[in-house]
């Protein structure tokens, strides 16, 4: 028997009696014959605790000293988890980041991980102990200063200790029994998908669904660490990703794997633009230049009467603000006649790379959201997505919709408790 | 201007406001023009949080794990104040114990600080930086694990950092003005002491007065760093403790610093026990290999008639079922006739290094709680201190009487705060 590694969120760990059904996961897995190694989140709401107490002392909290507040949650789960599972009478001792050798570049808040040296965590697991790590967080390589991978931290901290350990699996264990072909609040039929590729979880991920970030998928992929996505609560087997299925699971792969839908984002038009060489660009280095990620773009046909074109293009809402200024402050360079901004729209995208090979997707996706009476504002691809963008209010009834066009509807309705990724 | 260590108390971080208030006390002392080192504990009930949440988990939590949980506490408090002294436009860096050089033993629980390196913090001073340090925990040297330092940890902490970075002067900030002439809550008229001399506040500190610890002091004698505790609360001048009196404090030492008084000892009597040589030291081992520290120690006169004497100790009330146990199990070996239990007792002690050249402080002494009609059970005295044993009803009376009796009573009744030390 090789070696897993498995990461609990802060939902599966929100208490005492958490942290006790936890470590008794974590010894049956030590118990059948595995080394060990356990990624935790910080408690329940603890980092939002931290967070509140911060801007209570500041309102922008330097990200040294933020990073060095929130890495207490996890010291917290990561004792404790070390001492329930000492209490089942197993050996277990808990590590920082630092302790486990994640080492980050200095970008506080938003750390990328440059490297793992797991040497203690190494030594801890020969001497038959079951290694309890701190998700979330790492080391500089230069100021050694404590800093936080931000979003998704802990899954990538788990993916990344796996690789560097060579683990068998990296198990992601969560509140919901894995990924699902689509969200199940708001698709009762949604299915669980019981395998899924790199490439598709990755479209998934980037186009809406929240149970993977789009950073730890990559990072397996690039590694081909096998995740397993499952519940800490019902201990059923959960959704693989993985670049071939395992076991007995089918070897073709299903034509759509899921439908994922994003209300995260807003939509900027740019109107009455000059269409001539160079203005997209001018546009998109001013939004560049404040730091923002963009999305999907259009540009419309030009009207021939007037030389003038809109283009719009989707970003995160939470950039809205600093975008429409970013773009008035270019005003003159771009020369653009209004800028228009809608934050009520949703995109809804139609993941699967069964799409390449089977025309008639694209067709069978538009239609269905026709049929629902669904208008579509935007439309962009790739080779195994197709995403649009429609008004806020027709997410639901498009999502359901392109869900049953696509047979993805389970025969039974599912009972799952959805919630957050925890970080 | 010179540098200053300055530690706050979990009462006076107890919450965000707390935070403000210390950041800017803080950042008044830089203002002056001195190079400020800072070191915090826990806000206000953290720890004791922290603790019930390991009691949840594990009845009796490992200690290594148990250290890592504590010292999220300081975790949380020493970069909120950071943050909230770069809020006040002033730089400021927090570190972990580990990581501004605080080197220990690997004794979880109660490390010993073996060696004292602050070379980062050095550096962030040497760049403009307020450095705040967590107190109370430390790195072991031969395993590199967190530690903390028990009881007044934090303060030891403080001292100990002064000493590594030769300050000025150890200000520990507390929640009352400084040290007293005996515990307030218990003698309205009690003064606070403008300045004691090591000596006598190691000999308050062993009988009962908890504003500091015995370890702090001891250390702080060793390398002659000086303390002043002090209110953070009303940022009047407080008890400077140290060799010599500070700039315009008078020269010649009172006679008498202070009353304490101590009501946490329990006394085990020892009955009949054969007046041989070899019997006192059985018995003392007995306990000492329990692991328990002993105060006070009387052997009766023996009775002429029947060859034994009793034998009567003091220990702390929380060691009494330990030390009953231990002496039971060694009956046979000691060969005493039976053991009496009683926690109903308090010490009140007498300390001043004045006694020493003043005939008839003992003699005073006596007579005043002789005069309120206070029995004595046990005597025990040094050089500069002599202690009482009396029933536990009696020792508010006795304690006032001792501080009227030798004039420590002020003219007016003092309006303070009293709390306990934090760690």
């Amino acid at each position: 028997m090789g070696l897993v590694v498995q990461k609990y969120g802060g939902s599966s760990v929100a208490d005492a009696e958490g942290i006790k059904r936890v470590a008794k996961r974590i010894v049956d897995a030590k118990k059948s014959g595995h080394q060990v190694v356990v990624v935790v989140s910080a408690m329940g709401d603890t980092t939002d605790e931290l967070i509140d107490l911060a801007q209570q002392v500041s309102p922008i909290p330097a990200g040294r000293e933020f990073d060095m507040l929130l890495t207490a949650g996890e010291r917290i789960s990561m004792a404790l988890l070390a001492m329930a599972i000492k209490n089942l009478g197993h050996e277990a001792q808990s590590f920082t980041g630092s302790q486990a050798g994640v080492i980050t570049d200095s970008v506080h808040n938003k750390a990328r991980i440059i490297d793992v040296t797991p040497g203690r965590i190494r030594t801890a697991l020969d001497e038959g102990n079951i290694a309890i790590v701190a998700g979330f967080q790492g080391v500089s390589q230069d100021k050694k200063d404590i800093t936080t991978l931000g979003r998704g931290g802990s899954d990538t901290t788990a993916v990344a200790l796996a690789a560097a350990l060579e683990a068998e699996v990296c198990e992601i264990y969560t509140d919901v029994d894995g990924v699902f072909t689509a969200d199940p609040r708001v698709v009762k039929k949604a299915r669980k998908i019981d395998w899924i590729s790199f490439e598709d979880m990755l479209e998934l991920a980037s186009s809406g669904s929240k149970v993977l970030l789009h950073r730890c998928v990559e990072y397996a992929r690039r590694y081909n660490i096998p995740i397993h996505v499952r519940s800490s609560f019902s201990g059923l087997p959960g959704t693989w990703v993985s670049n071939e299925p395992q076991g007995n699971q089918p070897m073709e792969q299903a034509i759509i794997s899921g439908v994922a839908h994003d209300t995260s984002e807003a939509k900027v038009t740019v109107v009455g633009v000059p269409d001539k060489p160079g203005e997209a660009a001018t546009i998109f280095r001013a939004i560049a230049d404040a730091q923002i990620n963009i999305d999907m773009v259009v540009q419309n046909v030009s009207a021939a009467s007037t030389g003038l074109t809109d283009i719009s293009f989707t970003l995160p809402k939470t950039d809205g603000r600093k975008a429409i200024q970013a773009l008035e402050q270019a005003k003159s360079a771009i020369g653009f006649e209004s800028l228009r901004y809608d934050d009520q729209i949703a995109k809804i995208s139609l993941v699967g790379a069964g799409m390449k090979t089977n025309p008639g997707v694209t067709a069978g996706f538009f239609e269905a959201l026709s049929n629902a009476g669904v208008n579509i504002e935007l439309i962009s691809t790739s080779e195994i997505r197709i995403s649009v963008v429609t008004r806020a209010d027709d997410v639901n009834e498009a999502v359901r919709a392109v869900h049953s066009a696509f047979g993805l509807d389970s025969e039974n309705d599912e009972a799952v408790v959805y919630g957050g990724t925890g970080r």
